[in-house]
């Protein structure tokens, strides 16, 4: 199935989120001058079409295989991986510190949507790595940075997120994997963990496990958790990594989809108890770990948008080639492209795909800005716009990857033309890296509130200049804009019970409203200067608003005069 | 993972559908009274549950298996249809001149709900069988009839459908098959048909194909195809069915679900024409598929409901079981269900359920006033309806099985639990039987306009009697169904191009008014009669109406407004 980077979208989208006069000398993305963000994004769609896209449908059909505690990669993805580390792409935004070439976060996040579209299930290693990387440069010892921090970064080893037990998931205050102090100022890790992504692998010769465990003297709940840093192999008395740690991975779960990338029961301290090392202070590692998380959200978001743009090409090619019926006015078989159904189908999953990438981008824009300008509005507005470029970004990718088999029709429904496994793979998006219903509530019961509602405030704003600007043909966008002030005004006030009732549609709401204005920022910008696809930018942000967005009004009802029957229907549920 | 049929809401939905007093002697159900619709459906979900639900996991896990041109069904299937056919459940609405028992479409419609629920692979061979059945009896001469109905209507014999080809699929009128007139009266095929469902398998010595195709000198496109019956094996000159005919399985598909079907590859012809029998007239093979069709469409809803329903019943038992989190006001871990957010999940899909069962009953209730009283109107209903009967309930299959994977969470990924099964295997109702885009558009191009709109018009009218008695809590209820009478008019009166770019909207704002209506109908006579379920009826309508039925006016907006962009923006999409 064919796949190219959509370089001229990306860039266009990159270019609106940094904001006028970024991306030159002075600008924070003075970095980016002189095409460097075109030349990377170059480079790395031709490493993504030519080296990682061939191995995605293997990765499908073949899977991780797992074997007396060890995973072995699909074929080809080792050489891959080899190529991948060579090539520079393990982290570009890691700091120069520790080798990293500290690319913005948001050309950053250019990249990330490349290499997703091609091989979701190869990227998430990586992907889960830069919040490993995170993580450790903000609260590990320089100890620890100087002997892990250059090799994650480069690649030679990998790193992984250890926080999923059976008994908790998305509540880590249930977590029973226990720490102990070892003499040394070292400590041991004894229990399990699951939904280990890429725990075990022979992509790199060692893995650095970041693991949330409890101590013995612990308070319950998530104030008793710490973060460890747990190598599976440790120095021996020459400092080479050869010391085998006590951790090892018990299995390999059979998945819906990603079936190339290992998800893996990980068993520590049977012999005696994993050596680990503290990362941050005792009980604090939920802090540390929401590093890690927040880096993570939106890069599934950006997940979310690749698989979303990959499966919009491949209905649309396919959808171009396809021959039947007649379209209206039509003297012969016409392509099915050409039926207005058809088209629909198409013009939902490109306008969900622009507006989930154009959330996405500004959400990078103002890490970027947090981080490079130290600016308290920046860091908030990133707080706020994660959670919705997480979850909005991975509903639509569900919805996206449905049309596209449903544009394909029956041939869709077979392995053999690959939209089912866009399906499969997409899936796991709105699930892990916090449910989307964890992000829902997250927006609603403490982003929104944060500062007295001050990031909401500037959001809305914005919106409403945009939506000003409005041609009398576009009360929806107007519409759409107040329905979700609407909507805000009423959780900042509501009772618990309710504000969580309402927090999905509202997520969806305020992505609406938000997809919304940027796409129409876009198409004026795109107009303004001429750019070649002005005319598609605009009929994409036309269709979205007259055809997605004016849905925002009954989600504003949805939430504002929905939440009692949700909570008196409860009762019927518990029966 | 446990399903139980639902026998209390199945039979509630099916008494509302079949109206005040019809089920007792004089009524046009009469059959169904003195406890004939709870005893058949208390069988049929002792046999689906205890037979066919325990055969569906390795039904996926196994699936059907080609290997020289024979198909072997997974472990069990065998026996099982073998006692499927000794307890009489084959054909249960096929007519008594054949060995049926003639019970009525709607009985049959709860029946199939059962079947589907507990094992969707194994119950799509009867399934196709039915339709089978009623273009034979329909179309076919006494002879053919005498040959061959008795015995797929016991289920001795199966019978499947050949319309699609590689280059025909929707458009039906691009078909290739070849017919010749044979000098004995019978006709030879020659050519390939795929997506065959049950095309071959060993559940049963013999199938009856279907087939569609066309004759040397037929007219070009729809007005050329005739319908013909070719068995698998046709009779020596003793009469006993021992020779084999020039037709055969080329292969089977790899799918994304529904893995027990076989869904096969069949090849016509290769050594000097397959044998087959004309039914109906030549060239009119269209119109007498057309009776299959619309039978095959109403169980494809019927499914979804199904899939539907036994999505719930799993996430309302996980969600149960599974501690995380405090819910508000709770004073320790509280079981999922307990949060509002995954109630909201769950009250989705539960009311989804009940209101695409609504209106598949209706729909079945339509075609038994139209068969049993003669009654044109309910014939013109029957035809109305089964375009959202199939395209509502398939969609919402989609989503509900998706949303009972998001309440597992990470569970609901990996493929132990079950949940992922059901949204691939529910993911091809939406493509076969006619796609939903094609449903929509035989609602929106024909069905509305029928009879100069009469079928809607007293459509309208029961919806609104229903939606004035609403008290001022309701308000959305009579704003959903204004919103489908405004959407109505602006499309009867529409252009072409602009009523097709609508069609998928307003057919699911047809189902939110419809079924919005019908869960408050049977509200309040749940609340009348004093049922034991009245308050969960109750809630489960004030949930649709607030949180569901809300959309419709957005999606009015879509139809009436969202045109222009369509069309506009697909001039975009054909670059």
């Amino acid at each position: 199935m064919t796949y190219r980077a959509p370089l001229d979208d990306i860039l266009f989208a990159l270019r609106l989120a940094a904001g006028d006069g970024a991306i030159k000398p002075g600008g924070i993305y003075a970095d980016l001058a002189e095409g460097v963000a075109e030349q990377t994004l170059t480079e790395a769609a031709k490493f993504a079409e030519g080296s990682l896209l061939p191995l995605d449908k293997i990765g499908d059909s073949v899977g991780a295989a797992y074997a007396n505690g060890a995973v072995t990669t699909p074929p080809g993805w080792r050489e891959a991986y080899a190529q991948w580390k060579e090539g520079g792409w393990n982290a570009i935004a890691a700091a120069q510190d520790y080798g990293g070439p500290d690319l913005p976060a948001l050309l950053n996040a250019g990249c990330t949507e490349i290499w997703n579209a091609a091989n979701m299930a190869f990227a998430l290693c990586p992907l889960l790595g830069h919040g490993a990387i995170e993580a450790i440069e903000a609260h590990a010892s320089e100890e620890l940075k100087e002997a892990y921090l250059h090799k994650i970064v480069s690649g030679e080893w990998t790193a992984t997120m250890n926080l999923t037990e059976p008994g908790a998931g998305s509540d880590l205050g249930l977590m029973r994997m226990r720490a102990e102090r070892a003499a040394d100022g070292s400590y041991r890790l004894f229990g399990q963990k699951i939904f280990i992504t890429y725990g075990e692998h022979d992509l790199a010769p060692n893995i650095l496990h970041l693991a949330l465990a409890r101590l013995p003297d612990a308070p319950a709940g998530t104030r008793g958790i710490s973060l460890f840093l747990a190598p599976k192999f440790l120095p021996d008395e020459t400092g080479a990594f050869t010391r085998r740690n006590d951790l090892r991975c018990g299995g390999i779960e059979h998945k819906l989809g990603i079936h190339g990338s290992p998800t893996c029961t990980m068993i520590y301290g049977d012999e005696g108890g994993a050596v680990a090392y503290l990362v941050g202070e005792e009980n604090k590692g939920l802090a540390c770990m929401f590093t890690m998380m927040n880096n993570a959200r939106l890069a599934v978001g950006l997940q979310g948008v690749a698989l979303a743009e990959r499966a919009t090409q491949a209905a649309l090619a396919y959808a171009r080639e396809r021959k039947q019926g007649r379209a209206p006015g039509a003297g012969e078989t016409s392509a099915i492209v050409e039926h207005p159904d058809v088209a629909r189908m198409l013009l939902t999953m490109a306008s969900f795909t622009a507006a989930a990438r154009a959330i996405c981008f500004e959400t990078a824009a103002a890490i970027d800005r947090a981080k490079r300008d130290g600016d308290g509005a920046a860091q908030e507005r990133a707080g706020l716009l994660t959670p919705v470029a997480k979850a909005f970004s991975s509903d639509i990718a569900n919805e996206a990857t449905s049309l596209a088999v449903q544009v394909f029709g029956g041939m869709g429904y077979i392995e053999e033309t690959g939209v089912a496994q866009l399906l499969r793979d997409a899936r796991i998006c709105a699930i892990y890296e916090g449910t989307n219903g964890i992000q829902a509530i997250d927006l609603v019961t403490r982003k929104l509130r944060a500062t007295d509602g001050a990031a909401l405030k500037r959001e809305m704003e914005d919106m409403r200049a945009i939506a000003r600007e409005a041609d009398s043909s576009q009360a929806a966008l107007g519409d759409a804009v107040e329905a979700l002030a609407l909507a805000s005004d009423y959780l900042i006030r509501a009772e618990p019970a309710a504000a969580l009732a309402g927090a999905t549609p509202y997520l969806r709401l305020f992505a609406l409203a938000r997809g919304a204005t940027l796409l129409m920022k876009g198409a004026r910008r795109a107009s303004a200067e001429g750019d070649a696809k002005a005319a598609r930018y605009a009929a994409l942000a036309r269709f979205f608003i007259d055809n997605v967005a004016v849905a925002a009004p009954g989600l504003a009802r949805s939430v504002c005069e929905g939440a009692g029957s949700v909570n008196e229907a409860q009762a019927a549920l518990g029966e």
